[in-house]
């Protein structure tokens, strides 16, 4: 491998900027560092190569007062630093107003001003350029049974989607919404708790085509589910919108590590399928976006070092997944494992259920016939190691 | 509450022929209980109350040679003991022909069988009663990344079920098939791991309508998930076909303990969402069916006591959410809540999302109120505890 | 039961001042609640019969210029309230000071400052008249595998917990210490993680007499690990010094549920070996005290509900533990379990292992005796449930 | 790296004789391959560069008729090929007898049967040269709560293991034991479920210098504890007498996955604690043990590939880690994040508390002051992924 994996605009990656913004606060402990002006932001992200941004209402423009400057500072960064806005949405999670949730918090004046400061934002992610808007739903849940009746929060939940939808049509808006699936934290249990889930509910909308989704890698594997599965499947539905990479350490509090961090070989294969390496699996062509913490341990120049890990750790897979697929033992391997079997019909086009009814089965030659997954496997972690 | 919590044939209530017949073989230890008869099997659960009973394939009939006499047997069996058969399903799992899955099997000639033993017993399952069908997929699914296509994988199973639907109505069967969602064990990571996966695969099938969902407790929760919530969405979206109740210990391996063990919480609420109890959510009107494994430290004449106690506790469960409902001062903090209030739309039905841009909002106001929903789990918690 | 569950003084039930303190401040959002002047926390838990109070440093007194006047005020309201201090702890947590943990942190100067301020809180403490210290090292872990050494890490610890010991044993002071374990949050893995790595840790101090735990049960059941079992293990070695009920829900964020919220079941058993109801075992009669949050939805007046309900449910719970110990059935099934069969020695006073192997065994017999633990299990569970 | 990662004996690398001859049987199915002669494990182990094998009692000898033809074969095996019995254990979980554990099943006749089996496999063990006799307590648990008395279990469970210390001493044996934590799995919860719960019991025993732990990488994952930091606090505590690698996904099933797969970074971390070069740690110089199960897609040859890979891991990531320490530039970052610093002991030799306390500390500073800790880990990271 002759790179040095620093990022191009054209590889498309990208960050939030309540990302390198953390300031620290956790429920233990207060903030570690200072506010980051998001004009400095755009400018160090570009320097690192990055190609876009993105931002909720409250990153970017807290304060009524000072938003026409801020947003007239921001605009000209961006422009300035060839950054795009490839995504935006709307904080419905920290002002005590949504302690509840938002659009489907059990009050009703709440759930009235969630689908205005939404729609607020998304003309103004729109107009800075943002294609896709994201919605996580992160207190839109319960830690009590009786507290949430799960219907009627699917009820308001669509209706939410919908009114939204019709918006943005009638504004001809060039936007697609991603929903952002999570189980738990800072609720006991989030409504929309995984990709599947989020997937479902799609379907029950009015404009199940304007809206797909935005999963995030620590939000699957918190549930134990395996992240490259996953977006698989989303992209088999053909709704892998956006897509959230970060790390993670299995069940137990959001850890927003960065990219690679973590589940290292999950990390591996969720490249793989974004990269559409598999098989005939599609490819995916949106911005690549990290959705991390830099942990409360770093100060403000560490925080730099977190983003270019990411981005560099994305690429270093993306070579190595590319490696690997065009390798030929693990194209011999792969086969040898009927891998590529899987692609071709159960039943050939003519054939009935009648007719394999009708054909006898070796069953004591089936049995015995092993799959070598595990040397495949193999081929893949020593691409993951570098030692092939 | 007075009851002693005996059932009767109008409680509907089922049991797996693979339950009570569990003999104990696990990953670590051999066979602890001699085989069970399943003519035996249908006595004893008529005598406790049962209703129902289900099998796959190698439960009733394992052995080709003694197939007619052990159906002879057990259809007379059933009848002579008022018991029904609400469910059938295939075994694709046990035998090693099925290590890498059935339907998806990367050996297109163990798919082709898979399908072959899944229409013969269909056609039993059928001939014996059942109107829905089960199909979990054990074995589908993967340890490494580069095993299967998960895009290809998603093709076949779809096509299985494509293949199975058409069957059923060229047969003209009254069958309804129910997906039975797991996220791993005994695979590392299983094919449409949860509820949500299950519901957004069946929209992509051809007769969307036929195909629901059968959920099981512990398989939800095995992912850190919320049961009560996830056959909740089930039922919004119309696909709560069938339902597995048991009980488990969180993350962990699948414990299949009795109903009631493990999170009795998380029980009192499946059986209050089952009941239509919560609002003006749809009431669940199948079978109320027991998928559990008696533990391997029970003999012979435990197992019948487990079988007692999976019902008992239903039926107490059911009991304890009819009352909490029915309590003024539940209703009283369900409003205190805003509960109900979440059935209203957010949008009243002249208005627009204009007009709620247009309004003013007393954020201040709405960030002090509480929702009081402590009180309100207290509430159910002492009517669990049996102490109003 | 007849009953009413409000707790006397002689219950010994407490609470800590952050806990009804606590404003609702987490990852994701800010402070829902005012600040709660601790004279009040006196006064209110007084009232609903709590006997104890315990505090951080931070809590109490975070402000060196008005420490006096608070500590003034502070103890006229305990006198007059009859509330005892049952416990003090040092925060190292929140300050950034301590974002790389207080006694093993690999900044030096922070591992000295965080001595002198655990020293002038057992000071502070001491004065108080409580009679336990608690270590919750919170901090102290890593993310990352090469920060942290943990062998110099375990050697600081025990320096530090060496070092106040010798303190108090100078000073004079009646006071233990109790350390707190936790898996992990805020920090990816934490120091002594469990119950047991706490347990063992303590064999390598100086005094290890002077040092025992205080278990908290989220803690545990974020491992996935059984509460009941974990503390039973610390009396069996004597270290059960303090305890922190609350509730949780699996491997999850800390959610700091109040008691008998979470794991309903576990909390029954929780009580039963406080109780020492289970055979032979120890009873714990320490303080019993509580380590929750209330959930961010609620408001001032629900924070009370919230500390009246967690002191309830232990004492509902103790009441069932104590009659399901008491039935005579019960009694006749732990029998035919042969539970208290365990605490027979496995060879007799004069027995020799080669008389043992001299012996013939029948195997046979052994493997077809059922254990009948489920029988038990249900009449644990239906006093759970009060339906006995 | 100039290597290509095949074993010499010098390597000390082991396998468990149960791991290569698993033959597939889980909860949902049955066998998949057929027996293995323990001589062709013996040969094809040697062939493939281990150095050692172990086994359970009924592993090697499951038959008392053939008990000596199969131990001469064996005997004759082990010398022809150069392989060491480093260690062995008692199967005392797989018979219908040990349904309710082995030393602490309610059933006094078996624990006293379980003493005699495990006294046999230890004079075999020793016979055939074994140095660490493994006790893995599968079977010492519960399903429920009332089932098993803690405090009596582990009274017998000290009994147990004072009384096999005794024989050995008696018989003058030169053998250590090593205790296998296990959280759950197959029984709900397992007695001494951490690596903390055994360390902290074998304080109890009456020759606990005899006594150590062999901690297995799956089973602390389990508990989604970290187990590089448990081995560490068990090499502090000098009880890292033998160890057990393998892979593992986080909380669920036991996977047994081949050691790499699972958790690759926590992998690098288990190698880089036992080569001991995390500072001036000590070294771990046992045998590296591997116990693992081939996956059931493996056929007999596949079987072969898998143990290989074991080893090759481990040669790889020891390779890794190696460079990594030796690396300057990781050098310097670990100075910069004063991870060295941690060596030093909090107070001077001379100094006191009140020194301390006299003390005026920047505070500010201390809080500005980064860890710097992402970039050591990425460098790391950079050495798994093979890219320095």
């Amino acid at each position: 491998m002759k790179n040095d994996w620093t990022p191009v605009v054209e590889d498309k990656l990208s960050f939030g900027l309540w990302t390198v913004g953390w300031r620290g606060v956790d429920v233990f402990g207060g903030a570690v560092r200072d506010e980051l002006d998001p004009v400095e932001a755009v400018e160090r992200l570009a320097g690192l190569g990055a190609a876009a941004i993105s931002f909720h209402d409250d990153d970017l423009v807290p304060n009524d007062a000072t938003r026409d400057r801020v947003l007239e500072r921001f605009s000209t960064a961006l422009s300035e630093n060839n950054i795009t806005v490839d995504m935006a949405t709307t904080n419905l999670f920290s002002s005590p107003v949504f302690k509840d949730g938002g659009f489907t918090s059990n009050d009703r004046e709440v759930r009235r001003y969630a689908l205005v400061k939404a729609a607020r934002n998304i003309d103004l992610g729109v107009r800075m350029g943002a294609k896709t808007y994201v919605l996580w739903g992160g207190r839109e849940g319960a830690e009590s049974g009786a507290a949430k009746d799960i219907n009627a929060a699917l009820d308001r939940m669509r209706e939410a989607l919908d009114t939204l939808c019709a918006y943005v049509r009638e504004q001809g808006y060039d936007v697609r919404f991603a929903i952002e699936p999570k189980p738990n934290e800072p609720r006991g249990d989030i409504l929309l708790p995984t990709i599947g889930h989020a997937l479902a509910f799609i379907h029950e909308l009015d404009d199940p085509a304007r809206v797909g989704l935005n999963p995030e890698v620590g939000h699957e594997e918190m549930s134990g589910l395996n992240y490259a599965h996953g977006i698989a499947q989303a992209m088999w539905q053909g709704k892998l919108f956006h897509i959230d990479l970060n790390g993670q350490n299995g069940p137990r509090f959001d850890q927003d590590l960065r990219f690679g961090a973590g589940n290292a070989r999950g990390a591996f294969w969720t490249v793989d399928v974004l990269e559409g390496l598999g098989g005939r699996a599609p490819r995916y062509d949106g911005f690549v976006h990290f959705d991390y913490k830099p942990p409360r341990t770093e100060d403000a120049d560490d925080v730099w070092e977190t983003a270019r890990a990411n981005m560099r750790n994305y690429l270093i897979l993306r070579d190595k997944v590319r490696a690997f697929r065009a390798d030929p033992e693990v194209q011999q391997a792969l086969a040898e494992s009927r891998v590529l079997d899987l692609w071709e019909s159960t039943l050939a086009p003519a054939e009935t259920l009648a007719d394999l009814r009708a054909a006898t089965y070796d069953l004591d030659g089936l049995a015995k016939r092993g799959m070598h997954f595990e040397r495949l496997d193999q081929l893949a972690l020593e691409y993951l190691y570098g030692v092939r």
